[in-house]
């Protein structure tokens, strides 16, 4: 897609450090990395975020990733890694094509907390009765 | 598996709130939510981790995570979401069977900082070409 930088890492408008590719995917270093070895997984078409991402992408990024893990992770002397990716702004994303980050782990005590939520919150069956809900409306 | 929570979740024995089931792959909503419709996906096989799960497994989780997310969020009233799963205790596992996170999310705002490494660190070249021989080496 136009203006898409990733786009342009994929046609080799813009030099990228590959780890991994295959006809669906690429793997690269994130350039702007948060541990050694950040790994960025996207699919070679054009897709805005996880949710939209035709299967016949997704799937392959995800065994790439399987495959490609355990050697990010050892030549850096991580023991651990987040795969992980944010769909939409509001969860961090800030290029809009696919990808997933591996991001190797050394300690816990470089992880960020992980606070419950404070206050009156609806209950787990008010949440499932609403999720399931619209997801039996998506189907029909 | 003895002793593990999820696998004591799937036989039916401690209780959740299942947001979605098929032949290889169980939904719930996390106990310990960090935002409303916080959500687990499992295997219903023991595997430990996201490397180690079969693909016959691991795959199905991709695809019950893509059918349900939009609903999830949708009814909770959020605008995006994380998906993600720790690898290893150093990343954050704290329940040895596999499980990605559905992390609704509302507002840049509650974020983490995402920040950069500081201080000399090896180039992207160099990390990339211990990534290619690792890699390489676990082929042969």
């Amino acid at each position: 897609m136009d203006g898409c930088i990733f786009c342009k890492i994929i046609n080799g408008e813009i030099p990228s450090t590959k780890l991994y590719e295959d006809e669906k995917v690429l793997a690269f270093l994130d350039i702007h990395p948060i541990k050694p070895g950040h790994t960025l997984i996207i699919p070679k078409k054009h897709f805005e975020n996880f949710v939209s991402t035709d299967e016949e992408y997704l799937l392959p990024m995800i065994q790439a990733a399987k495959k490609i893990a355990p050697a990010i992770i050892k030549s850096v002397g991580a023991s651990a890694f987040n795969f992980t990716t944010a769909n939409g702004a509001e969860a961090g994303q800030s290029v809009f094509h696919l990808h997933f980050h591996i991001i190797p782990r050394f300690s816990k005590s470089e992880l960020k907390d992980w606070p419950e939520m404070e206050g009156e919150q609806p209950t787990r069956i008010q949440i499932a009765d609403a999720i399931s809900k619209i997801y039996r409306e998506s189907l029909i």
